[in-house]
């Protein structure tokens, strides 16, 4: 009746190919394309075929990203805890998230804004005392994409790569058209839709990929 | 242009309720409505107001395990980290998860089995130690699901809930329907859909309504 665990995998992506809409496959490129089914693969929503937009050449910068060792800055706890340590560790880069931190809560209390907001200010001056490339992945707060988008607009964070994919019903669908409208390097859900566990598994699938390649 | 933070779960709530199928709303209890709305809410995926499936009294059912202090046993990292520990500390509750204990892993290797399923057998230990009550929460590993039906058939392991909410393409619908066969109580996701953020997602519902209620 079931189907071995090894074997899960390789039928899970032959069924979410067979399920695909035929132009929506043509539409990707192939490691882009290896990105939406890991997407539908974590959420079984067919939806993400339509939904996922990434800036050129986005997964290849992206490994040159992790080659020289990253910082993946999560904006919940839970995002991180879905991000492969193991193999995060084997390309020499780290998760870091701010969101449960004591002082960020001090101070997001004390001016008025979200802890999320505090999170991507925390994150831009670990890039510069750091040096080391810095990739967001947002989950949950279009308060983080908005921070974000403010920061780069004045030049005072440009982040190596944003995976912007918070999910919900208010400020998140324009949250990602300001990401958009940046023109930065980005993987970005478009609508309503993601999740912390669709920004997990899209980091997890580029650094399967660059593993796979090894290039 | 933007909700204020304060407003955004007001007024998510408001839309997924004016996006919903009428019949849908009708057709759920209270309380279950707020979990399907929760559910929905954390995935913008309004399939959930169709394939949730609730044993009956089922949260009225799980305010008395956290009343009495519940140990809520999770199959992965990220749904325990998605599961709201203040809140949990207020109710004397607890989470845990054994999926990336060493010895775990040891076991699974030595026995040929998946890790969940060893997972599945440590929350029943527990149980008989802590005489806690247990709510078992999956939302990545059929595994534990089978597991979990083989213990309740042979009498080894009764959990006081069981959320089955697996995600995926693969063994993850037969598992769903052997948990509905035990008649157990149980919140289940129907079909594909589910995962490690809903399986969060419905605890932290539960808990919500129970300190609302205030009962």
């Amino acid at each position: 009746m079931f189907v071995k665990p090894e074997m899960i995998e390789k039928e899970s992506m032959r069924l979410i190919e067979e399920g695909m809409d035929k132009k929506r496959i043509a539409f990707y490129s192939k490691r882009e394309l290896k990105i939406v089914k890991r997407c539908i693969h974590t959420s079984a929503d067919f939806d993400y075929q339509y939904n996922m937009i990434f800036s050129k050449d986005v997964v290849g910068n992206a490994f040159e990203i992790f080659k020289r060792g990253a910082v993946v800055v999560c904006d919940t706890a839970m995002a991180a805890a879905g991000i492969n340590k193991r193999v995060l560790g084997e390309l020499n880069s780290e998760v870091r998230s701010f969101i449960a931190d004591e002082d960020v809560a001090k101070e997001a209390a004390e001016r008025g804004i979200t802890r999320s907001a505090i999170c991507i200010e925390r994150a831009a001056s670990l890039y510069e005392k750091s040096k080391k490339p810095v990739i967001i992945a947002v989950g949950n707060a279009p308060t983080a994409l908005i921070k974000l988008h403010e920061m780069i607009k004045d030049g005072s964070f440009i982040p190596d790569l944003i995976i912007g994919v918070p999910v919900g019903f208010v400020n998140v669908v324009e949250s990602k058209e300001l990401i958009l409208s940046d023109n930065c390097k980005c993987i970005v859900s478009a609508g309503r839709k993601g999740g912390s566990n669709i920004a997990a598994c899209i980091v997890n699938s580029i650094m399967y990929q660059l593993k796979e390649e090894n290039i």
